[in-house]
């Protein structure tokens, strides 16, 4: 892959700065839901029409976090040199980014937390059933639970692709680790990451009570259908 | 009706540019209790001595919402051509709304959230019991459940008034859905939505840990007598 | 009781001034730890040396309070005419706070919300048993129940009273309704209200998920003794 | 010990200063995660290359905490008579802080405080297992549990060190009290706490709603291998 920054275009470098801002903003929202602490969790987002993405660098405090230290990665999770940020290390979690955007060619986004009920079932190994109508929106059914994967190869990467390929939902709850969220671009990915701890905390909360009501599964995809189509502005990236 | 803006009185004009500027604000109190994530949920008043109200656009981050993008709906839950902001589309939850404004003259505002309590109580299908005094002050006895009803027809709107009418409560969680709460006007609904998720909280809470204590039925009676005719300074819409 | 305003002296003056603007930063300290919402809870502080005590006015928002709309009262819970804030009407608990201020003289700050955990216990009418040390320290043993009491005349005073008097605890719980703390000035009585709901959420949370470890009686009393004799900074008026 | 301030040397002085402002900072940092109310809580710094630390005031709000106010003591846990802010108490916690530094001198840096759900834990005299991999990176195993000691004596600094030499783990729960976390310096200690009362939270809700999922020992020895060596920015104090 093109890895050489002299040979980027103004267009390229435009596009680049948009997602460094973007994902450096997104950032933010991690911290305003409630989803990270300290250094934890990361956004990505792919440059369009480049194999490029940008990712947060690894063990810098939120507050401390701008586009000009967001790092630019290649498809294969390697530093792009000489770009701004390149002197410091890329999140630990770069090579599970870096593997569903080579996978998934439609993903534009990729976001990781700690968020706390999403690692709690992730921590008994069970999917969230879908039990609340924004649920069935948002997800347009459970949010499956993923392989147990330890960081340092492609194992964790794998387990994403391999449980969200053909999934409607953009969440998966690694086991014993906790969620990755996927999107059309980075602010959709952080959309669902927000979401899904908000159906994580509810349901677990409904179900410590008594039974739930289960939603018949023809009103779940006629939810999700609608849901996809219609909600939000004309032209927004994900409505 | 009449939604012909060519028409409107400089009275009716200050009077819409006042319910928008309360509608618009008061998405903050949403934000500020906890009760919405991303672009969730949503406010509505009615524009008092006419046929329309003003309600959020669909998809539109907090941080964005003014008066000016504020949306106005006539009582068929059809935009007023022309109007500010009329360029974009109302809340989803319009037409549910617009429900509640034609069968209910006596209402003024209507709230809608996916808070986490309340929503833990709807994915059960139970109603909230009257264990607190607080509760018996401003609901005058249990939280009902409305029926599970999708969008994308007048069955929310159906569900909302078939429960509330007659009733003491402003608040009903629609089954696996969440609170929709009413009120004298629009400030009065967003009390009750911030209300209606305090005692979800608390009650949830109380019966995690063992059985509550009832209150007897003339107590809560009087306590809500009480508190309708008592609380609050003199000439305030709502007391 | 001297209740007329004209014969104050500029020493009285100059104590109900900083009272009144004692009481009104209090309850931002309400906000900040999340026991109330909306215009719930309210805060009053005796004025030292005089029959008057100082009081949040009924349904006034928190971002509204200021020294200046604070109600002055005699202890009879009488509105003082002609001073700043009289033309509002005080907290709906008024009748409360005056009972205690007029049974136990050394009480000079009295404090109410509806905080979630301490009114999830309430609902139970169970006493928050000393199981932590923080507890030890601050309220020298359990928490208790008050009894059932409406307002409209002195019984939830009276019930404040019969259970807090010789009670080494500064809060009570009142049952079906929420915790009333005391302390020797209004900071001091925040602080119970700030700690009361700690460690009711505290020990509800390590209750839930078995069986606590009880703390031997004559470490409670000596944990007790010692900090009411030496924690803090020497001259605080509750160190 | 040397405490006789005249000795210092300018750099001995400049370190102080510099220590000063990160403890000063560090307690913003229990507020910003919910770690501590009113004035509970505390944090201390060694100043490497000296026989001194720096640790909080008793009993001083954390909105008037600066580094001026923040106070110089020995190893002894005695105030430097003369240094700024020495007029004051030292945290009542200063004698178990002083131990740590006495006797495990690879400590640059204490926390202690009363975070909810590790108190909770700590009340139930419960160890908190390692079922989640970010508590295999940050602590590598479970979170232990200290014997019940009360203030006044030694006997809470010997159980944080009994318990924690020789531990993987930074935090250990001192029965019935609280957490206390120990780490290289301030800002790794504060991080300890952090991430104690989120681990604490995190597997209590877990556990709450079924069994979780144990981690095989080995994969939880590589995890914390690997974190203590690979994770954030080289050349950070702990990354």
């Amino acid at each position: 892959m093109n890895a050489n920054i002299e040979d980027m275009t103004p267009d390229v470098e435009a596009e680049i700065a948009r997602v460094r801002e973007e994902v450096a903003r997104l950032h933010g929202e991690l911290v305003r839901y409630g989803l990270v602490i300290w250094t934890g969790g990361n956004v990505s987002g792919r440059v369009p029409g480049t194999d490029y993405f940008v990712i947060k660098p690894s063990g810098v405090a939120y507050d401390d976090l701008a586009p000009d230290n967001m790092i630019l990665c290649t498809l294969d999770g390697e530093v792009v040199p000489g770009t701004a940020g390149s002197e410091r290390s890329p999140s630990s979690d770069t090579a599970a980014h870096a593997y569903v955007y080579r996978e998934m060619p439609e993903v534009g986004g990729v976001v990781h937390t700690h968020s706390t009920y999403a690692v709690a079932w992730a921590a008994r190994g069970e999917e969230i059933p879908c039990v609340i109508t924004g649920m069935a929106d948002e997800f347009g059914g459970p949010i499956p639970v993923g392989p147990f994967a330890v960081i340092g190869d492609d194992s964790i990467g794998r387990g994403i692709v391999e449980t969200l390929r053909g999934h409607r939902s953009r969440a998966v709850l690694m086991q014993n680790h906790g969620p990755f969220t996927i999107g059309a671009n980075a602010n959709d990915a952080v959309k669902a990451a927000v979401m899904c701890e908000d159906v994580a905390r509810s349901v677990h909360l409904a179900m410590q009570a008594g039974p739930v009501v289960p939603i018949p599964q023809e009103k779940i995809d006629s939810l999700y259908a609608r849901y996809q189509n219609v909600y939000g502005q004309a032209g927004d990236a994900r409505r």
